[in-house]
């Protein structure tokens, strides 16, 4: 049993720190983006590893939790206990630092507190990409998308965010540091403790450093937006797509026309490049090597497809404008799905194939409940779509307080019959304890439970997230 | 303390097994390639995952050890225990099927017995390429590959066998299966087991099934040879070939003079492009999408770089055949080497930026110890060199056998002040245990040992591998 944060150890944390490494106010701390819950806790700032080590060594010794805090952006409630005994809230934003940049070895090494997009924008500096993309990315800092995994945009090209680190610098529930932060592009030298580490969400060790893979910059971008006649023409577009343009695919997203008529509903506002909003289109991003017109590809994509009727009507981007408002478009969904306020948002994968079959039997498996509204887009080349359930117009998300736990459950076990997973990219966190328990593997259950004791014997890391002991 | 396989146990264990499973002439499980150790135990081949659980089971019960046993090709003696008590070697080589094929979502399900180039040709029949390739894939399995993470010559571009799994089947320590065989290219539920099996050596359990990820295949192929004048120039001649032709490059690989030498001497035979050897030359693969041609980027690319004197010489493979035998001079160092009987051999990284600096001094470092012949060679583009240490002409490994641990200690010490790896594609195995020990982050030993003792409380899955509890 963890104890809570006292006066007394708030006292012992003032000798550890500055004064700059506490704050005023906490309430930025104890929201999340949703507005679902309210954490509780006492916000401390190291500003260096060696001062997480500190702080993380009294909360050892006097057995209180610790929740590390990145950009806050998390959906599943990882960055935020709203229950037991009150942790110490570890935030990284004073650990900003980029550390060193080796352009010749694509790698570029920082604290775990610098916002990605600040990473993104020192990567270009130097004529490379850092390829993880998302719509948090101006917020969002590189220990918490570490720690959650985060995936994005260009998970498809480039894979999610664990694919984009070669090495870590973590603090471990002891207070002491693993010293993990190699530049190596390859080292076969025990178990793959960074891969454990990243996706932990923090409840084995405190990520305070990573080295990350930069990529090269592709020379010729593009993109456009395509309608086509259902969810099976999005999967032969895509295969179609991959044979012509081969990995120059950067991102292939589907949208469904719930998400425009929620656009135009309640905005930000966009501009649709589409006489008439299809029932579904994708969105196609593509980079591509020195010698190739990513426009010229994309049109001849757009005719092959259209002879072999996979799309109806499209756009191709003719300006770097337009290809940010095709990109507005979708990063702007999940805002205006905030502002609707859905009953319940899941985030899930499914094989691809199974993708057309999964949206044909929610459809039906949810009609069966009631009436609802259903925005679904996403990250369509990977499997994983955002499947959101809304209430129908003029009523809110309060009017179907009773039928959210079987919405919720419908849906996922769905995802579960046909071999999906119930959290695709956003993680575990507290939302989704009770899933990953319901639904998880019982070996891989015992397994991951087993690492936890081994790891974090007295279970101060981010107590009660992923796993319960 | 572990109990050896006794006359009682095969008894009992042939009520597990039929027949077919058991092996008259244990001798091929008990050597590896380079001849270096001879193994003990009792073979077993089960030929499904529920065997394999049942022979797992009874050696838990028992308190037997086990060994799996892939393709036998392992360079670090991770296939083969050779003291202790006598083990169950485990060879996976009847589960040799491919499950399925799922062209369209890009994976491939299959047994771990699976040899890599079966793989390689059924995603080739599918017109997806597999891209995990290496000297020995006519008879390297899948799980031998998936348990030491394999790298091999394409891991630049399409990263090492980890890169190339997302799913697994594992037969844990207790002869319970973990059910992972997942075809979802994003699942973030819970802690990364996939990629903890991945690389683990066969010490937390036997992977008995993958789920692989194909990728799309490169409509033009293309390779070339180019001397350079150091391996400072060979760098920025890879910087520059990115710059030219993106993630195109599959392959970039260095070779030095000593490689060609030996060729000669003992064999076999190749065609060099060259009409003086050079000290230093590169092998140049590429694989780009529909619309470049290779053979005029590798030109472009030869020309750049030799007004930039980044090359001196050079050759673009004019025909497939002409390609192949530029691969079969690559793959035919190692056969040499054997041949030559090295007195050491290393697999090390070090940070891209610092492979000439390593080169230097290591020459330096060694010939303060004596004369030898080094053949240095490998993956130049992860910054993975193999660093070989051979006889003197007319003499052998064996008037080595005093200098051999001064030379290996030179090597590894020298790699670790610069911040590399001992091993950076071949594992740890039983060779490299105390290396990893001496080397490794103390606070990274702490937690290998903290899992294994998690997962395989008994210590039977490989003993003696990877970490000594």
């Amino acid at each position: 049993m963890l104890n809570p944060v006292t006066t007394a150890f708030e006292t012992q944390l003032r000798a550890i720190l500055p004064e700059t490494a506490f704050k005023a106010d906490p309430t930025p701390y104890l929201t999340e983006p949703r507005g679902r819950w309210t954490g509780q806790g006492f916000v401390v700032a190291p500003a260096s590893t060696q001062k997480v080590a500190a702080v993380v060594r009294a909360c050892a010794d006097a057995k209180i939790g610790i929740v590390p805090y990145g950009g806050g952006t998390g959906l599943v409630g990882g960055q935020l206990q709203y229950d037991g005994p009150p942790p110490v809230i570890l935030s990284l934003e004073r650990m900003n630092q980029i550390r060193d940049i080796y352009p010749s070895e694509n790698v570029l090494v920082c604290d775990a507190g610098v916002i990605l997009a600040n990473v993104q924008k020192a990567a270009e500096d130097v004529d490379r990409l850092f390829p993880l993309s998302l719509a948090s990315e101006g917020s969002a800092r590189i220990g918490g998308l570490l720690a959650t995994n985060a995936g994005g945009v260009n998970v498809l090209r480039y894979g999610n965010a664990r694919a984009q680190c070669l090495g870590l610098e973590v603090v471990r529930p002891d207070g002491t540091i693993w010293h993990g932060l190699t530049r190596l592009h390859k080292d076969n030298t025990g178990y793959d403790l960074r891969n454990l580490m990243i996706g932990a969400e923090g409840t084995l060790g405190i990520i305070t450093g990573a080295a990350l893979k930069l990529s090269p910059r592709p020379v010729g971008i593009g993109a456009a937006m395509m309608a086509v006649p259902s969810p099976d023409a999005a999967l032969a577009l895509l295969a179609l797509a991959r044979t012509q343009l081969g990995d120059g695919i950067s991102a292939f997203e589907i949208i469904h026309r719930q998400s425009f008529e929620f656009l135009a509903e309640v905005g930000p506002e966009i501009k649709s490049p589409f006489a008439e909003i299809p029932e579904w289109c994708v969105l196609i991003d593509v980079g591509l090597a020195a010698g190739l017109a990513p426009n010229e590809a994309l049109e001849a994509l757009f005719v092959a497809a259209f002879d072999a009727d996979l799309v109806t009507d499209g756009a191709v981007a003719q300006s770097h404008a337009q290809r940010t408002a095709f990109w507005h478009i979708r990063e702007s969904i999940p805002e205006a799905n905030r502002r609707i306020g859905s009953i319940s948002s899941h985030d899930i994968s499914v094989p691809l194939s199974a993708i057309p079959t999964f949206i044909t039997r929610g459809a039906e498996a949810l009609a069966a409940l009631g009436a609802f509204r259903i925005n679904c887009f996403g990250h369509l080349g990977d499997g994983n779509l955002h499947y959101n359930v809304f209430p129908m117009p003029g009523l809110t998300r309060a009017d179907y307080e009773a039928a959210r736990p079987q919405v919720k459950r419908v849906v996922h076990d769905l995802v579960h019959q046909m071999a999906g997973s119930v959290s695709a990219e956003h993680g575990i966190g507290r939302l989704k304890v009770d899933d990953l328990a319901k639904y998880g593997d019982p070996a891989k259950l015992e397994m991951l439970r087993a690492i936890k004791k081994a790891l974090d014997p007295d279970g101060i890391m981010n107590p009660g997230a992923v796993v319960r002991l």
